[in-house]
């Protein structure tokens, strides 16, 4: 996946993506289990504790990653 | 950006995108900067107050994006 993600194995579960975005207090991680099923941890603090937690079926995961990959700039 | 995807021009700032997760309790917004930066919020409960919002560079946004869109699968 490129530089500045860590995956991790989940045994019977699926792969871990830890996100690095350079700063302790700002992280994502991605779980895409094996049926597709996406969790989206967001921290926003240097606790282990995630801020947020949501669950993504494939599809949604799809939308949300549209919107922020995309380079659609009309302006 | 296709179903499920509202887009608000945000005029000097740029465009929001509010992806339907198709709860009322799990929902994520994307603000695209002009400049490409990206503001992701992701909210957990009905309240309009975000549960955890983060700063993407392009780079990060796109990198996140990935994870969430991909489909690989090796099991």
């Amino acid at each position: 996946m490129g530089q500045g993600v860590h995956v991790q194995e989940l045994p019977g579960i699926g792969k871990r993506y830890d996100i690095d975005l350079g700063r302790a207090d700002q992280r994502v991680s991605v779980v895409v289990r094996s049926g597709g099923v996406r969790d989206l941890y967001v921290f926003t603090s240097t606790s282990a504790d995630p801020t947020a937690v949501i669950e993504l079926s494939e599809e949604q995961a799809r939308k949300v990653g549209a919107v922020l990959s995309a380079t659609f700039f009309e302006a």
